[in-house]
């Protein structure tokens, strides 16, 4: 059983949180919902999902977890402008701990600077941001490199699924 | 009297859209909204705003027009992904013909190629981005460089507005 910080806020994709979200609990991981506001906030998700934030990414560090999980949609756009929200993100990479990263998830990984030089995939409307952070964008439905898992979109998700378990063995 | 397009799609922030559009509009300018749907369709903004369409993307170039406007929002990200849209915003800067990018809207500048070299301010998620893509970010209200007024978020609207309005003279 592994630990693993999902950083999430408003507006993050619901499928690509919710399908990741079951199948690594379902394979006996625990998650901690780790948001830019309070603990005890509710998130929701932009076709309505809630998710209940277990505690400020403020109040956590990198070495509390196994792995970190970024799901999509406009939440990462509002993560990456909270410092704690990068610094966090950035600890994963410098600790060499796994991060699986989906969608817009690229963002927050773009902010942190730790995109440069690595094979990464996210979000079609990335592609120039990605490259333009000195990585090497691959479009297919999952890309690992080092430490990190990416997808593109909601029908990579049981490749991304396959590929972060495996990570986490 | 100068035309203006408009180039906007869902999730567009209805602020960043609607004010600037009465000042142009109230200044004696003509608005044309150019979608990356068909001509006739709706758009809605993130806050309900209701906007119809005009022109296709496709069937419209940047000589048909005196400016560009971008309105801000998730509008950009979407439109980011269209082939046509990218090269239509990308025209204007070859014909150094005016355009007016509020907070998200450097997204659409980024995928266009336009901005190396450039002094551009953005919404502060986009910072990483915009020096990635070669410009100087500059954390001001307004920026003027050359053909471009750029603005950072609905309180800048009021010099956003002013600088456009001076660039269309």
């Amino acid at each position: 059983m592994k630990r693993i910080a999902v950083i999430i806020t408003d507006m993050f994709q619901d499928v690509e949180y919710r399908q990741p979200a079951d199948a690594f609990r379902k394979a006996g991981h625990e998650l901690v919902h780790v948001g830019i506001v309070s603990a005890g906030s509710i998130v929701k998700g932009e076709y309505g999902t809630l998710v209940q934030i277990d505690k400020a990414v403020r109040d956590v560090a990198a070495d509390d977890f196994d792995a970190l999980f970024i799901p999509g949609g406009y939440s990462p756009d509002k993560l990456r402008i909270d410092e704690n929200a990068i610094r966090f993100t950035r600890d994963f990479f410098t600790k060499k701990k796994p991060v699986f990263a989906i969608c817009h998830a690229a963002q927050l990984l773009i902010t942190a600077q730790v995109l440069e030089g690595r094979r990464v995939t996210g979000w079609k409307s990335l592609v120039q941001d990605i490259k333009n952070a000195g990585a090497e964008y691959v479009d297919e439905e999952v890309v690992v490199d080092g430490n990190l898992v990416s997808s593109r979109k909601p029908s990579d998700i049981p490749a991304f699924v396959r590929e972060s378990l495996t990570m986490l063995q």
